[in-house]
């Protein structure tokens, strides 16, 4: 899609300088901007960005360079994000369903959802407006999906999962296998009933081949707007908070709540029956224990976590431990003088 | 599938109260549990549980209600699996095959096989009786399948996996991949031949996205009963025991034995040819070196791993590192102050 | 494909002893080795390697039994990987085409590109010669791969990934997804653009169910002959340099740089705008802050890395806390009865 300088400015509600009719045909960073292409700046030379190839720049007023198209922004990154939702606007269905997509004939398909080369929908399925399933992917018996959902190549939905409006499933992502419970007779490992359900609300993001367990019993959930990277793992009856983001392999175990806008790095373990505060920030690799109730307002690190001032300074012993063994060698030696010096004076 | 309270006391061989014509029809938790469900409890007060609006509770004796339907049972987690089992009663194929599914003219497939969608069996494969791929499953040429597995959509397997009876394959599992070994010339990696087998022993269940990979030369094996979670990668002539339990993202490096009955956390790292004993319990997000032999009849936590028990009192320590220090600073100021004071009383 | 021992040794330049006209069929173990097979010996002893029941095997010549053949090699391993290069020739297309196949008409694909089951090659895709493509295989809009690349089932490539000639990408891998990179306005996570490339050059191989993100203004590339492992995350804008080895389940962060031949070991995390210089080696399980520069010509452990040496002597130090704290409690105990003695000492 292409706007005018004008046009972008005005659907941002920003200000601009400079040739208002100038197009903008996508975005691009600084290195390899052309003409056609917005970028964002957020700090900077004036005159320094005055060289840039660029046919406008987001950036803050203070360092517009004078002779660019610059639309003025406090923000510029977000603001360049708002921008490329109307130069490449999401897709949406349009009814293209390719000759070998399966459906059956008791799922609920509205009239504009696009179905790709060798999808399934089976039995039961209901599937919102606008959606697009792209190529091999599979929807269970009776899984439900509101509109205007993406789902790439290759995403399994087992029966029965629960998906919400602009839900974005990246290649390979699974929706509801079984969850990992077994009880042992003392012979062998017997399965524990994995029929709960699993719901992923309105706008949540997941990336490729990333899995998210049902509920054994009860329900897993990922709440409104999160956001969940690659090689994810979550298990049952997981509840991920609204907004909340959680990078690559990172590995959420059973009945682990998530609250609101916390943010997870990547390869974070978490034991089961945890707990993150609203907020709480989390950072790659650390491990939180079963149980463990992580606080808001904080940033925590480690294994296990603690609050991330307190690991630095941990850390900070931790590579002082040669140097803290050798005081105490000095000191054992010292010591051993002084009793030998006061003993010598002892008459 | 539906069963009367006497029924399913009479399969588990335990006894009941109340009554028992009562008809089930699902298992549930507490918490969602209708007149037709049966929850399980473990411990509780009577009068509370009097409440449950559960159609059956299975519970030890002692803590059950009086006026509810009750199985009693001295572990009632594992009774209510076992009841799941028959509530819940494994789907077996019927020989549905749906017309899109390619099956090679040169595999064997018993007639009930049941081969969904866009399945594809190559040349030489042998399925056996009852059981089920779901869509877009792979069946790679020469592998052997016994009785009742059931694979979930995209499972992969490479030519000539051998595959036992009642072995279920999760969304996206893949089977006999290359291991990953290369030799270098000194100036590039050249490929180490991948061209082993791999065995999955009867009753194996493997999580989605999980990856196996085939022996090099030799084999890779999963024995009879275990069962690996999610994301969870297997290299080349790994050996896992029987009933091992191996929890999601967790690693194992070539040549590595896992031992009968050991449990494996998440996210656990194990370095190649390291052993596990027979019934180790390795926690979460540990890390086992090259090599390393891991014993019997101990926990074990940290990387590298060690005894729990060890693994907690260092970290203990670890937290004191602060504290050390401070001891050990104040600790040179009153050394000093000794030597002063002795310094001066010398003559 | 099978060889007279004579060949083999040939192709290798290396000399043999024994009966030249001795066919190999295959590339074995020492322990299943059978009359047909090579196997490779890098240490021993002549007399007990006498009874090897393979028919050759490649051997440093001092260690070589006198009654078998055997090629001599300074470097077995290398060799036999080499020797393994023609008993199993590298697969490539010959025009194959399974009827399910898709390929959209404003594809170029070259006449021998074979594609399996169920394929699909989108509109403006170019497939070089002798290429296969497994069954499952989804090639998005506008990308381009070499010559001679074999995808295993249910490998994703986004639309517009660039492929290198002789790629192997094993089941599962999807090329291509988008970036993970958001922007919190406060109220919500806004996606920011991931439209930019992601580029795989010649001889790369890539292992089951990994995920390579493209760039999300720029590029994601991964070099000439870089060979990553299964489950391995590599995220928007990271480079890795040629010849670089990635053990299983190591996460790479935004825009980090893995200088060429670098060696990464297994679940090791990377933080974004790292950089790793040519040749370095990182043990499995460590993790690199972000931003952090690790220089070539050390090996490194630990989270955050250190050089293994210091690694292990910090590792040894926290081994020894417990007797460090008792070190000092003595020592408090000393230093109190000095302090003691020196006060009753004076009048």
């Amino acid at each position: 899609m292409s706007y005018k300088i004008k046009q972008i400015a005005a659907l941002l509600e920003l200000e601009y300088q400079g040739d208002g009719h100038h197009l903008l045909e996508k975005v691009a960073n600084r290195e390899t901007a052309g003409g056609d292409a917005l970028v964002f700046v957020e700090s900077g030379d004036p005159g320094e960005l005055e060289s840039l190839a660029a046919g406008c720049i987001i950036a803050p007023r203070d360092i517009a360079p004078a002779k660019k198209n610059v639309i003025f922004s406090p923000q510029p990154k977000l603001d360049f994000a708002r921008a490329s939702t109307y130069l490449y606007p999401r897709p949406v269905g349009h009814g293209m369903r390719h000759p070998t997509a399966l459906a059956s004939m008791n799922a609920e398909i509205e009239e504009d959802v696009e179905l790709g080369p060798f999808t399934v929908v089976e039995a039961g399925a209901k599937i919102g407006k606008g959606c697009i399933l792209h190529a091999g992917v599979v929807i269970g018996g009776g899984c439900r999906l509101g509109r205007e959902c993406i789902f790439y190549p290759g995403v399994v939905l087992y029966p029965g999962a629960q998906i919400g409006d602009r839900v974005i499933l990246h290649a390979g992502v699974v929706i509801g296998g079984d969850g990992f419970g077994y009880v042992s007779d003392g012979q062998r490992q017997l399965k524990f009933p994995q029929i709960g359900s699993v719901v992923l609300e309105d706008d949540v993001e997941v990336g490729c081949n990333t899995t998210i367990d049902r509920g054994s019993l009860g329900t897993t959930r990922i709440c409104a707007g999160a956001k969940i990277d690659n090689l994810v793992q979550i298990a049952h009856n997981v509840e991920i908070g609204k907004n909340v983001v959680v990078a690559s392999q990172t590995g959420i175990s059973g009945s682990t709540i998530i609250e609101d806008d916390a943010v997870i790095g990547g390869q974070v373990g978490f034991g089961d029956h945890a707990r993150v505060q609203k907020g709480a920030v989390i950072g790659s690799k650390a491990g939180v224990l079963p149980g463990k109730i992580v606080r808001s307002g904080n940033v925590y690190w480690g294994v296990p976590v603690r609050p991330l001032r307190e690991y630095k300074r941990l850390n900070a012993y931790f590579g002082k431990l040669p140097e803290m063994k050798a005081e105490i060698d000095t000191l054992k030696k010292e010591v051993a003088c002084l009793k030998n010096a006061l003993r010598k004076e002892k008459p």
